[in-house]
C-alpha cells in the first residue's frame, strides 16, 4: 500500500569508511568497527543520487522514513522491516520554551522512542547480511526498538541493561520476543558482556556505532527536519547525547543533502545535551579535547542519555564545535522542572532526555548563545509515557453528597 | 510551517440535526445532546464541498489530521488547536493475524490513543464558542487527550474516573494539567456526577456524544482509511467499541465521501467488538433490539470498551446492521492471548482494546464471516506502553565470570 516500502528503488553505497581514518571497507559485507576501533561511515555515490534522485521527488512520495531509500543502505526491497516509521511532528511549545521553539516529537515511533531509526536500518542491514543473532547494551529505549524490529523478521536478540533500567523499558524488551537480562552495573559494563560474547562467536554485537547502519537510520531525522523546514534548516538544535547517534547522522546527514545540492552550506548550532551527572562531552569540550574520558559515578534522571564513554566522542564534538554549537550540561532539578512545564503549559508529555533539551535552551537563552527569535529544534527523543509521574489524584465517593461547587 | 494549521479554508457546517429524530439545531451555538436526549450530528453544505475541494487537493496536502479542514466544523483557523495529529500508520500482522491483516496504530497520536481526534476537535470548538471549564469522564485515555488540549488552549479541565484506572493514565491526566478524582463506581458514575455538576451550571459537560463535536474527530479515522486505501475501503473494519464514538464517526465519514464522489457506495463490514465482560451492544445486536439495556457489573482488562451503557447504542447498532457486520464479545484469555501474540509474533505491542479486535478477528475467520483474502483493518486504540506487561527478565551480576553461551 505504501509504495515505499514495496517499489524497488536504486541504492548508491560505495563503500564504508572508518570514521577516525578514512580507511576504506567493502560495502555488504560484515562489519564492527574499524581496525582502529572507531566507527565505520557508509559512503554514497552522491553524483549519481544527484542526477535521479531531486528533492521534489522524494518529497512527494510518502513521508514516512523508508522514502529516502536512495540516502540509505538497504538495497533489496525485501529486506525492508516496518512497524510504519512515520516522520514525527514539530510541535510548538510557546509557553514553556517560546515563540520559536518546535520540538520534535521522536515519541510517535515505533516502540515509542528515535531508537527506532535507527533500529529498524540496522535490523534491515542485519536481514541482508544473514545475521541470526544479535546481542546489544541499552538504557531501555534501544533494546525495545531491536527486539520489535528483530522479532518481526526473526532474529533472535539478547538484550542487557543496568539493574535498575524501569520495569516499563524491560517488560517491553521481554513482550516484543528479546530474552532481557539486568547487570549491576552501568550501560558499558553491559556492554563489556556483549563484546565478550561477540568475540566468542555467540552474536553479533548491536552496541551503540560498533555497527554502521544505525547513524543511517538516525540520519533521517536531519533529512526530515530539512524536509520539514522547506529545504533551509533550523537555526539550532538540541539534541540530548549519549553515544550521540542520531548527533553525528544529523550532521552527516547535512552534508550529504549540500553534495546533493538539497540545502546550502548554512548550519543549525549543534547543541549537545547531557545531564550534570554524567557530562563526558561537555568537559571534553570544556577542555578543548578531542576525545572524552570515561565519566565516573553516572546518576542522572535522563536515562537515555547517562553513556559514561562514547566511542564517537570525537565525532560528536566536531560537529558541536564546527557547528558554532556548544556541549551544555543540566542538572537533574531542571530537568524535571522542564518535563513538568511542557507539560502543564503546553499539554505535552516529554520524556526526561527531551526535559534536558528544554532546560539546556533556557539557560542558552540567558547565556546568550540563542535568541528568541532564531528557530530552534528541541529532540523529545522517546514518549513521555515510558517515565514515571507524579500521583496527584484525589478520591470521591459516588454515593456521597459531593458539594460539586468546591472541586 | 503547516499549512494545515495556518491556512485559512472554508468550511461548510449548516446546521446540526438529532440523530434520533431529525430535529435541527443551529450551529456555532453550545450545545449538548438533542431535546430528546440523544447525540446531535454535524450537517454540511456537501455540494459546496464537492465543487470546491475534490480529493486530489486534500492528498496534496500534508498529511495530519487537520487537511480534512472542509469536512471539519472548525471555522476559524486561530481555534485550531493541535499537538501534531499525525495519519496513523497501517502495520501489517502477518505472523499473529493474517496475510491482508492490517492493524491502524491509533497509539502513535498525541496523548499515545484515538482519543486526541475527538478531543482536539471537541475542544477547537470549546475554545470556539468560549467555554472556559470543562469535566469529563473517563477511563483515562479520553480524559488524558481533554487535559492535554484543554491545557494547550487555557481551558480548565475537571476528570472523573472509576478508581481502578491504571495509575499512568491518572498520573498522565494530572501532569497534563487537569484536575483528578477517583471515583469509587465505573464510567457511567462518574457521568452522573459531571452530569450533576453542569446542571448545576459549574461546567461544560464532555461525556462521550454529548457534545456534539468529538465525532466530528473520530471520523477522519474513516477519511484517512479510504485516502491510505487509494479511495477504496478495506472488506473489513474490527472496532473495540465503548461509546462507539469511532464507529459512528467512521460510518458517518463514508457517508459523507459518498455524497462528494469520492468513494462509491461499497462499505465494510463493520464489527463491533466488545468484551464478553461488558458486552450491551453485542447483546443487544443478538437480540434484534435497537438499543441496549445497562451492562450490569461490567468487568474485563480493556478498560477502554467498559462501557455498560452507551448513548449512541442505536447509531452502533444501524451502523454495524447495514453494513453486514456483526457485534461480537471475545473473553479476557483471548485478548490478553492476542497481545501476546502481536508483540512476540510481529514485533508489534498493541493494547487490550487492540487485541480484542485480533482476538475477535480470528473468531470471525474460524466462523466464516471474514476471509483470509479479504483486507481487514483492526483498531489499535492507544499505545500498548500505558497498559501493564509482564516481567520476563534475569538478573546477572557483572563481576561475575558467566558462561554467555547458556544464555
Ligand atoms: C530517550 C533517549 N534520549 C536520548 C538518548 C541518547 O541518544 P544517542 O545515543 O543518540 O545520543 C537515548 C539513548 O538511549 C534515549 O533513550
Ligand atoms: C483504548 C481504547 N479503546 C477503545 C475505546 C472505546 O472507544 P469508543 O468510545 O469510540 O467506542 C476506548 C475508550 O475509552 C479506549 O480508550
Amino acid at each position: 500500500m505504501n509504495p515505499n516500502l514495496t517499489t524497488d528503488r536504486p541504492t548508491f553505497v560505495t563503500h564504508l569508511e572508518c570514521s577516525l581514518t578514512g580507511e576504506r571497507y567493502e560495502a555488504d559485507q560484515l562489519h564492527g568497527l574499524s581496525r582502529a576501533g572507531r566507527p565505520l561511515l557508509v559512503r554514497y555515490d552522491l553524483p549519481s543520487i544527484r542526477a535521479v534522485a531531486p528533492r521534489a521527488m522524494i518529497a512527494a512520495r510518502p513521508t514516512d522514513l523508508w522514502r529516502w531509500r536512495e540516502l540509505l543502505p538497504v538495497r533489496r526491497t525485501s529486506d525492508i522491516v516496518s512497524l510504519g516509521e512515520i516522520e514525527t511532528p514539530l510541535v510548538p511549545i510557546p509557553k514553556s520554551g517560546g515563540p520559536n521553539v518546535l520540538v520534535k516529537d521522536e515519541g510517535r515511533l515505533p516502540t515509542g522512542s528515535f531508537k527506532a531509526r535507527g533500529l529498524v536500518m540496522a535490523v534491515a542491514m542485519a536481514k541482508a547480511l544473514g545475521i541470526k543473532k544479535i546481542a546489544m547494551p541499552t538504557n531501555g529505549n534501544a533494546g525495545a526498538a531491536l527486539a520489535a524490529y528483530a522479532t518481526r523478521c526473526g532474529i533472535e536478540t539478547i538484550v542487557f541493561c543496568p539493574d535498575d533500567t524501569p520495569e516499563i523499558n524491560v517488560r517491553e524488551i521481554a513482550a516484543q520476543g528479546a530474552r532481557v537480562y539486568r547487570v549491576n552495573g552501568l550501560i558499558d559494563d553491559c556492554g563489556a558482556i556483549v563484546g565478550k560474547g561477540a568475540a566468542e562467536g555467540l552474536w553479533f554485537d548491536f552496541s551503540t556505532l560498533k555497527e554502521p547502519y544505525r547513524i543511517e537510520g538516525k540520519k533521517t531525522m536531519g533529512l526530515e527536519l530539512a524536509a520539514q523546514f522547506g529545504w533551509k534548516l533550523p537555526q539550532a538544535i538540541f539534541y540530548p547525547t549519549g553515544g550521540g547517534t542520531g548527533l553525528i547522522g544529523m550532521w552527516k546527514a547535512f552534508a550529504e543533502m549540500e553534495a546533493l545540492g538539497w540545502i546550502g552550506s548554512e548550519r543549525p548550532k549543534m547543541f549537545a545535551i547531557q545531564s550534570s551527572g554524567c557530562a563526558p562531552i561537555v568537559r571534553a569540550f570544556e577542555a578543548g579535547e578531542e576525545h572524552a574520558e570515561r565519566w565516573e559515578d553516572a546518576h542522572t534522571v535522563a536515562a537515555g542519555i547517562r553513556v559514561p564513554k562514547a566511542v564517537g566522542d570525537f565525532l560528536i564534538l566536531r560537529a558541536v564545535r564546527e557547528s558554532g554549537g556548544r556541549a551544555m550540561a543540566v542538572g537533574d532539578p531542571a530537568i524535571l522542572q522542564a518535563v513538568e512545564d511542557a507539560a502543564l503549559k503546553d499539554g505535552l508529555l516529554i520524556c526526561p532526555e527531551g526535559g534536558a533539551t528544554l532546560a539546556a535552551y533556557r539557560e542558552a537563552l540567558r547565556l546568550g548563545l540563542v535568541d528568541e527569535d532564531e528557530s530552534a529544534v528541541l529532540f523529545n527523543c522517546a514518549t513521555g509515557l515510558k517515565y514515571p509521574m507524579a500521583d496527584a489524584s484525589k478520591t470521591l465517593d459516588r454515593f456521597a453528597e459531593i458539594d460539586l461547587a468546591v472541586l
